[in-house]
C-alpha cells in the first residue's frame, strides 16, 4: 500500500508545476501603456513593502514561540522534540503560499486590464488563470510539507508499538499546523487592517464627502486601497486556505491513526485516506481549470456558467472518486464513509447557495436591504445587521445536518460513546472532500481581487470607461462564485474544528505518556490513562456541560470571538480615521489634486496603512495564542474543552453574521448604483455607501479573521497539552 | 422551622402595601397645567390601548399552551397535573407586575414635571417613589405567587417519599417561572419593538431631517415615542425581571430539593434559604428606599451620592443578613454558602462598573466613540460596535470567577462530580443574592423612564426650558444608575440560567419516574434512572462536549441568540420605516405643523407602533419556545443541554455587546450635545444621531430579551423533558 502514498508527493509537484506554467503565460502578456505599468509597480512596491514588514514581525513572533516549545521539548520533555521544527515549517509553507499567490496578483492585475481592452474573454483567462496560481500553489506547498513530514517522521520516530508510533507521528504533524495558523491569523488580521483602512478612509473622503468615484487617480488613499486588495483578500486569504488545507487533512490523520489503535493496518487506511483524496482534488482541480474556456464574446451569464462548469466538474469528479479512494484502501464501509465526504460536500453547496441568497442583490432580502435606505442611513445600518443575523439559521442547520449525518455514517448510526473518534473521524474527512478541490475553488476567489485590481488600474490610467465596465463584470462574477468558496470555507472549519477537540483528547493522553515514562509514585496511572479511551478521558477529567469549568470555558469562548472581532474592528476603525485625516488634509494643502492637476501623495497613506496593520495586529493575534494556554493552565482540559466549543459555537455563527451582513450592504450598494433608488449620488446612494464601508471589517477583517481563530486557538491548546497534563493531570 | 416560612407572604405583603402607599402619595400630587394633563392622558391611553392588544394576544398564546400541557399531564401523564395552572399564574403575575408598573408611571410623569417646576428634589421623589412602587409590587408579587404554589403543593402533592415530595414540589414550581418567561418575553419584545420603531421614526425624520428637538410637539410620532417608554421600558422591564426574580429563587428552591436529596430536614433548609434571603431584601430595600432623600437645592453629584446611599445600605446590609440566614437555618457550612452570595453579588457590582465604563461619557471609551464622528457616520458605526465586542470581556471574566468561586464555596472546594447540584446550588444561591434588592434597584431603574416622560411632557406642554433641564438631569442620573441593575440583571440571568441546567437533569430523572410507574419490562431500569445523580445522567445520555449530539446542540443555540435578535432587530427596522413614511407624509400633507399652528395627527403614528408591535413579536416569541421543543424531540436530552450551553455562552456575550454598543451610542450623542466635537447641529452631532438610533434596538429591544430568551428556553426544556424522556429515554 505504501507505494499510494508517493502519490501524494507526486500531486503535490503537479500543482507546483501547473501553477509556474499558468505564471509563466500570464507573465509572457503585456502590462500595457506606460502609465498602467507605473501604476501596477506602484502597487506591487506597496505590497510587497508591507508584506516585508510584516513578515519581520512574524518571524520574531515565531522565533520566539519556536524557542519556547524547544523549551518545553528539550527542557522538560513534555513536548514532543519535532514540534518546533514543525511549527516553523508550516509558518514558513503558509506564509509561502501568501507571498507567491501576492506576487502573482501584482503583475497579473495590468496584464488582465490590458487583455480585457481586448476581449472580455480574454481577461477572464488572464485573471482567471492567476488566481489558479495561487489555487495550486496553497495545494502544492501543503502537500509538500506534508508529504516531507510523513517522511520525515517515519524514519525517525519509533514508539513502543507500530500503533502508537503512528498516534505519535500524526499528533506531531498537527503542530505544523499550528504554525500555518499563527502566520494565517498575522496574514488575515494585519491585512484585513490594511486593505479595510484604505478603502473606508478613501470611500469616506471620496465617495462621501467630495463625490469622486472609487479608484479615481485624484484620490491619494486609492494606490493604498489597490494594494490592500492584495496584501488583504490575496495574501491573507491564501495563507488562511493553506492553514485551512492542511488542517483538515492533519486533523483526520490524526484522528484515523487513533481511531483504529492497535490495528496498525486499518491505521495506514485511516491516514492516507485524506491525503490520497486531496491528491487526487489536486489533479482533478487542474482538469477543472482548464475546463474553463468561453467562447469570445461572452455574456455574463456564460462566463458563470462556464466558471461553474470548470467547479462543478471538479467537484463531481471528486465525489465519484472518494467512493474509488475508500474501496480500493480496503474499508469494509467504504461507501457509508464516502458519503460521510458527500454530506460534506453537500453542505459546503448548501451553505454557499444560502449566502449568495442572503447577499446577492438579485434575491430579496438584499433589494429589501437596498429599499431600507429610503428612510436613510439608521435603517440600513438596523436592517443590515438584522440580514446577517437571520443569515445565519440555514448555514447553522446545514452544518448541523452535516455533523450528525457524516457522523451517522462513519459509526454505521450507532451513538456508543466508544465509536466517537470513529464518527469524528467521519466528520474530518466530509471537511476534507469539502476542500479538496481547493485548487480551482480557490482560482475563483482569488481571481475576483485581480479582476477588481485591473478595474482600479484601468481607472487610474484613464482607459477606455469601457475596459472598467468590463472588469466590473469579471468583479462581480467573482463575487457570485466567491460565495460557494465562503461556504466551503467556513463549513470546512467549523468540522475541521470539531475533528480538532478529539485530536485534543489523544494528545492529552500521549501527555500522560510522557508523565508516567518519567516514573514516579503516579506512574502506573497515567500509564494507565495514556492508553484510555476519549469516554475515560472524558470521565476523567468531567468534561460534561454540567461542570461548572466547562461552562466557565464557554463563557470565556464566546466572549474570545466577539472580543477578538471588537479589537480588529476598532482597529481598522482606527487606522480608517488617520487615513481619513490624510486624506482630507491632502484635499486641503496640496492645490490642484481635485482638478487632476497635481498628483496626490500616494506613499503618505501606503505608509499609514502598513504602520496601522502592523502595529494594530499584534494584540489580537497574541492574544488568540495566549488565551487558551491561560485557560489551560488555570481552568485544565476541562476549560479547554469549553473553551474551544464556546469559541466554535459562537465564533462560527459570529463569522457568518458579519460575513454576510457585509456582503449584503456591498451588493446593496451596487444594487442602487445600478440605477435602483434614485441610482447613483441619490440620497440612498450615501445611505447604502455608509452601510458598504461599515460593512468592510465585518466581511473582509473580523469576520474571515473568525476562521482562523476557532482552529488556532485548538492548534494551541493540541501544542499545549502537554503542559496542561503536567499541571492538572 | 415552618413558621420560618411566614416571613415569606409576610414580605410579600408589606411590599404590596407600601407599593400601594407610594402609589396613593404619587396620586396626591397636582398633574399641572391642563395641556400636561391631556398629555399625560394621551400617552396613558396610548399605553393601556397598546398593553390591552398585547394581553390579547399573550392570552391566546397562554390557552394554546395551557391546553397542550393539560394534554401532556391528563392524557399521556408524562407531565405533573399542576403544571398547567402553575404556567397561567406565572404568566397572569408576570402582566400584572408589568401593567402596574406602567400604569403608575403613566400617573407619574406630568406629576414629576410639576413637582420639578418646583424644585429638582420633589421631582426626583415623586419619580423615584413611582419607581419602587413597580420595584414592590414586582417582588411582592413574586413572593406572593411562590408562597401560594408553595402552600398549596405542600398541601396536595405527596410522593413515595417525603424528599420525593419536595423535588416534585420545587420542579413543579418551576413551571410557573415558564409562565412568567413566556409573558416577559412578550412584553419585553413586544414593548421594545413599539418603542424602538417610535424613537427611530421620530428621530430620524424629526432631528436628522428636520432638525426639530426630541418632544417636540410638532413631530407627529413623538406621543407614540413617549408611549413606547412606558410600555418598552417600563411595562416590558417589570415583567422581565419578574421572571428573573422568580426564576432564579425557584431555581435554587429546585436545586437546594436535589442536592440534598435524602435529607428532608437539610432539603427544607435549602429551599428556604432563597425564600428567606428574598423576603428580607424586600425590607431592605423599603429601608433603602427611605433612605433616598435628599436636602431642597442638592446638585447632580448629591442625588447620585444619596441614590447611591440608597442601595448600598440595602446591599450591604442584605449582605450581612446573608450570613444570619443561612447560620440560623443551621447550615454547617453556613458561612461558606454565604461567600457564595457574596461573590454573586460582588459580580453584579463588578459588571455595573464595567457597563459604566464603557457606556458613560465620563470615560474614554464613549469619549473615544464620540471623536470617532469627526470622521463620519460609517467610523462612528465601526467603532461603535467594536467597543460593544471588546467590552464583553470584563463581564465575562468577571462572571466566569463568580461561577467558579460560588461552586467551590458550596462544595469546599471540590470538583468532585457527585458535588455537582451542591455546587450548582451555590451558583443559584449567588443570583437570588443578587437579586435580593431588587425592590430598590427596580426603583432606580423604572424611575429613569419616568423622569424621561416627564421631560417629554414639559417639552410638549411647553413648560419653561428649565423644567427640562432638571428632567434631563434627572434622566441622566437614571442611566448611571441604570448600569448598575442592568448589571445584576445579566449577571443574575447567567448564573440562574446555569442552575437551570441542573434543573433540566432533575426533570428529566422525574420523567424517568413516571416511565417507571407505567410498568413495561423497561420499568425497573427506569425506576433506576430515575434515582440516578447528575454524573449518572450526564452518562446515560453522553452528555460530554465530545458528543456530536451536544456540539450540535451548541452550535444551534448559539445561532438561536442570532437569529432572535436578527428577527427583533429587523422587525424594529421595519416598523420604523412605516413610522418615517407616516410622519414624513404627515409634515407634507397636514399645513402648518412646522409652524406648530397645527396639531399632528398623534394617534395615527400611535396605532402604527402598536399594529407593528403585535404583529412582529409573534415569530421570534414563538421560536423561543419551539425550538426547544424541537430540539428535544429530534436529538434528545443531550441536543437539549448543548442548545442551552450554546444559547447561554453566545446569548450572554451578545446580550452585553448589545447593550454596551447602544448604551455607549447614545452617551456619544449625549456628549456631543453637551457641545463638544462642534455640539448640537453639527457633522459630529448628526453622525451620533445615526449612532444612537441604530444602538436604540441594539440596547432596548434586541439585547433586553436575550436574556429571557436564555431563561426562557431552559424553562422550556424542563417543562418539556417529560417527552423528550419518552421519546429518548
Amino acid at each position: 500500500m505504501d507505494f499510494l502514498f508517493y502519490l501524494v508527493p507526486a500531486a503535490s509537484l503537479i500543482a507546483l508545476f501547473f501553477a509556474w506554467l499558468f505564471f509563466r503565460q500570464m507573465m509572457k502578456e503585456s502590462e500595457g501603456t506606460p502609465t498602467m505599468k507605473e501604476i501596477a509597480q506602484y502597487v506591487r512596491e506597496g505590497a510587497m513593502a508591507y508584506l516585508k514588514q510584516q513578515y519581520k514581525v512574524v518571524v520574531i513572533v515565531f522565533i520566539v514561540l519556536a524557542v519556547f516549545f524547544a523549551i518545553l521539548a528539550y527542557g522538560f520533555g513534555i513536548q514532543n522534540s519535532w514540534v518546533p521544527f514543525a511549527f516553523l515549517t508550516g509558518g514558513f509553507f503558509s506564509g509561502l503560499a501568501g507571498f507567491i499567490g501576492m506576487k502573482t496578483a501584482t503583475y497579473a492585475s495590468a496584464r488582465t486590464a490590458n487583455a480585457v481592452s481586448r476581449s472580455l474573454n480574454s481577461g477572464l483567462k488572464i485573471a482567471f488563470r492567476s488566481g489558479a496560481v495561487m489555487g495550486l500553489t496553497v495545494v502544492g506547498l501543503g502537500l509538500l510539507d506534508i508529504s516531507i513530514w510523513w517522511i520525515v517522521l517515519n524514519a525517525f520516530v519509533h514508539e513502543a508499538s507500530a500503533s502508537q508510533t503512528l498516534v505519535v507521528i500524526t499528533t506531531t504533524m498537527l503542530t505544523f499546523g499550528m504554525g500555518a495558523s499563527t502566520q494565517a491569523l498575522f496574514a488575515r488580521v494585519g491585512g484585513g487592517i490594511y486593505t479595510k483602512a484604505a478603502d473606508v478612509g478613501a470611500d469616506i473622503v471620496g465617495k462621501v464627502e467630495q463625490d469622486i468615484p472609487e479608484d479615481d487617480p485624484r484620490n491619494p488613499a486609492t494606490i493604498a486601497d489597490n494594494v490592500g486588495d492584495n496584501v488583504g483578500d490575496v495574501a491573507g486569504m491564501g495563507a488562511d486556505l493553506y492553514e485551512s488545507y492542511c488542517g483538515s487533512i492533519l486533523a483526520t490523520m490524526a484522528l484515523g491513526a487513533s481511531a483504529f489503535f492497535g490495528d496498525t493496518e486499518m491505521q495506514m487506511r485511516a491516514i492516507y485516506a485524506p491525503m490520497m483524496i486531496a491528491a487526487i482534488g489536486v489533479v482533478l482541480s487542474i482538469f477543472g481549470i482548464y475546463a474553463v474556456r468561453t467562447k469570445d464574446g461572452a455574456g455574463l451569464q456564460q462566463l458563470l456558467k462556464s466558471l461553474s462548469v470548470g467547479t462543478n466538474l471538479s467537484a463531481s469528479l471528486i465525489a465519484v472518486c472518494t467512493f474509488a479512494v475508500f474501496y480500493m484502501l480496503g474499508f469494509s464501509n467504504w461507501w457509508q464513509l464516502s458519503l460521510s465526504v458527500l454530506s460534506g460536500l453537500l453542505a459546503g453547496v448548501i451553505i454557499g447557495k444560502a449566502t449568495e441568497y442572503y447577499t446577492s442583490h438579485s434575491y430579496r432580502p438584499t433589494q429589501k436591504l437596498a429599499e431600507s435606505s429610503k428612510t436613510g442611513t439608521a435603517t440600513v445600518i438596523i436592517e443590515g445587521v438584522g440580514l446577517g443575523m437571520i443569515s445565519t439559521a440555514i448555514p447553522v442547520i446545514t452544518i448541523a445536518f452535516a455533523i450528525i449525518l457524516s457522523y451517522s455514517f462513519a459509526t454505521g448510526f450507532s451513538f456508543d460513546p466508544a465509536l466517537i473518534t470513529k464518527g469524528l473521524y467521519g466528520i474530518s474527512i466530509a471537511a476534507v472532500g469539502m476542500l479538496s478541490t481547493l485548487g480551482i475553488t480557490l482560482a475563483t476567489d482569488a481571481y475576483g481581487p485581480i479582476a477588481d485590481n485591473a478595474g482600479g488600474n484601468a481607472q487610474m490610467s484613464e482607459l477606455d470607461p469601457m475596459v472598467r465596465e468590463r472588469t466590473d463584470v469579471l468583479d462581480a462574477l467573482g463575487n457570485t462564485t466567491a460565495a460557494t468558496g465562503k461556504g466551503f470555507a467556513i463549513g470546512s472549519a467549523a468540522l475541521t474544528a470539531l475533528a480538532l477537540l478529539a485530536s485534543y483528547i489523544e494528545e492529552i493522553k500521549i501527555g500522560f505518556g510522557h508523565l508516567a515514562d518519567k516514573g514516579g509514585e503516579l506512574a502506573a496511572q497515567y500509564a494507565e490513562l495514556a492508553k484510555a479511551n476519549i469516554p475515560q478521558i472524558v470521565e476523567h477529567f468531567n468534561i460534561t456541560l454540567m461542570n461548572p469549568v466547562v461552562l466557565t470555558g464557554v463563557f470565556i469562548g464566546s466572549m474570545m470571538a466577539f472580543l477578538f472581532c471588537g479589537l480588529t474592528m476598532n482597529a481598522v476603525g482606527r487606522a480608517a480615521e488617520k487615513m481619513v485625516v490624510e486624506v482630507r488634509r491632502q484635499f486641503k494643502e496640496i492645490a490642484g489634486i481635485l482638478e487632476g492637476k497635481q498628483r496626490p501623495d500616494y506613499t503618505s497613506c501606503v505608509r499609514i496603512s502598513t504602520k496601522a496593520a502592523q502595529h494594530e495586529m499584534i494584540f489580537p493575534s497574541l492574544l488568540a495564542i495566549v488565551v487558551p494556554v491561560l485557560v489551560g493552565i488555570i481552568l485544565g482540559p476541562a476549560g479547554v474543552i469549553g473553551l474551544l466549543a464556546g469559541g466554535l459555537g459562537a465564533g462560527f455563527v459570529l463569522a457568518i453574521f458579519l460575513a454576510n451582513s457585509g456582503g449584503a450592504w456591498d451588493n446593496a450598494k451596487k444594487y442602487v448604483e445600478e440605477g435602483h433608488l434614485g441610482g447613483k449620488n441619490s440620497e440612498s446612494h450615501k445611505s447604502t455607501i455608509v452601510g458598504d464601508t461599515v460593512g468592510d471589517p465585518f466581511k473582509d477583517t473580523s469576520g474571515p479573521s473568525l476562521n482562523i481563530l476557532i482552529k488556532l486557538m485548538s492548534m494551541v491548546s493540541i501544542v499545549m497539552a502537554g503542559l496542561t497534563v503536567l499541571i492538572h493531570g
